[in-house]
């Protein structure tokens, strides 16, 4: 099936999940939906992350996708059962990934989460996990410093290590044997938090663990793409193109070469119209 | 004049420009409007400050407020002139005031400025400044890892020095003998910036100056407030009261009793379909 797979996050962090996409799906095509008129969710309450989400999702719908996928862990956690009563096509978040490689991982079954406030405050990766194993013990981390300090693009310095430190002593003292990225800007601090945590702690990439889900579904359902790609990937977002642009070519791993900016307002409104 | 003046910030942070106002305009009645749905502003788009920033004042004008506070240096940089053209009634940004404070301040005329992306980008306080010292040499620095520093509360620990240095020293290699703290977080962070740059840098405060503008204009218009204060202050968000609360008393120096949730899209759908 040659329609495009949609793809959002509240704002460029999604990308690490488009990467991992490419990566081991790379026959197809891509739609992209960065919420940067909204960022940042994850400080957000649970019914606005709710509202958001399912805009995102409509937004997404009118590009005839087959699927979608929540490229951000504070939406995975507060809106997926949500999302899926109301959209008509495979949903797929990052959480349940994450925490089902993380469980399968672990041997002592005590796993580290770090994120922000509202994906730790929901306990979204705890309960997928010890659905998986109940005595598994999960501690959980806010980490709200995390993303600005990657957008700052501080990616290694004292600065960066220090916040670190200070973020998963709690965890490190629990012995966990396992920590996931349950935020879709950490893999960007990938090394800096392997070696913060020593070679012992195995690092759980949601949105690479996610990308392998989303590869199975489309097996499962007959919808991979079996002809050559025959467009581009599509980019949108609902402000400032530009930054976008420069700093999302940093998780990408490659140049972004278009971004194009959508009236997300003029759109919600309408949607709105319609509904009364 | 016994109405409200209303002031507006995308959170939390104008609670340091009430706290000044209250300071000096002890018997006057304020609403606040900390618009935490959409915040923040420092990194989006001038066309959607000006909008955001139009909007907050309308919610503002339903409560007969007599003039208006804009204690958001991102709105004040990108959005005074736009609203000033749409308001009928005194509006004050903190922006000209921490200028025109730093003006007078600085016997080198080498001046600093600290603030998020958005206000050191439109250059608002290098150009009010220049308009009163034309060779004022005026240097700018955004500090997008400071406002999240401070909602984390790190106000006095070894990250927040060691940003605050990286983010000063090219500003003190330029010799300023005044910094302006250009965004209304900062305030909390004053001592620890006043040691990282030394004694002979004179902080300035745009909150703390704003208030005294804010007075000079009340008493020149006649609106001041001359009977007793009957009601309490108003506190009013789009999101995420019970944080509003927590962390806004800190910034305000004592604890915040109530703080109301107002259905803002609502309201805004509300007044697009009464301009159709």
């Amino acid at each position: 099936m040659i329609n495009p797979i949609g793809v959002f996050d509240s704002g460029l962090g999604g990308l690490t999940v488009v990467k991992q996409l490419k990566k081991i799906l790379p026959a197809e095509h891509l739609v992209y939906f960065g919420d940067t008129a909204r960022i940042p969710y994850g400080t957000r309450s649970q019914n606005l992350i709710k509202q958001y989400a399912l805009e995102d999702a409509r937004l997404l719908m009118q590009y005839d996708i087959k699927m979608l996928v929540v490229a951000c862990n504070t939406a995975s956690s507060s809106a997926l059962p949500y999302l899926k009563e109301r959209i008509n096509i495979p949903v797929v978040g990052v959480v349940k990934p994450g925490a089902a490689a993380a469980a399968a991982m672990s041997r002592s079954k005590r796993i580290g989460v770090i994120g922000t406030a509202a994906t730790i405050n929901s306990q979204a990766y705890t309960r997928h996990i010890q659905k998986l194993i109940p005595q598994a013990q999960v501690f959980g981390q806010a980490c709200p410093l995390l993303v600005p300090l990657v957008e700052e693009g501080w990616l290694d310095n004292r600065v960066t290590r220090l916040t670190l430190e200070k973020y998963l002593k709690t965890l490190l003292y629990q012995n966990i044997d396992a920590l996931i990225l349950g935020c879709t800007h950490y893999p960007l601090l990938r090394p800096l938090i392997q070696q913060v945590v020593g070679p012992q702690v195995t690092l759980i990439d949601s949105g690479e663990e996610t990308a392998k889900v989303v590869k199975e579904i489309l097996q499962n359902e007959h919808l991979l793409n079996v002809r050559p790609k025959q467009k581009r990937d599509r980019f949108i977002v609902s402000d400032s193109p530009d930054k976008f642009k420069r700093v999302g070519s940093r998780f990408l791993g490659y140049p972004l070469e278009k971004v194009e900016e959508v009236d997300f307002e003029a759109f919600l409104q309408a949607t709105a119209l319609n509904e009364n």
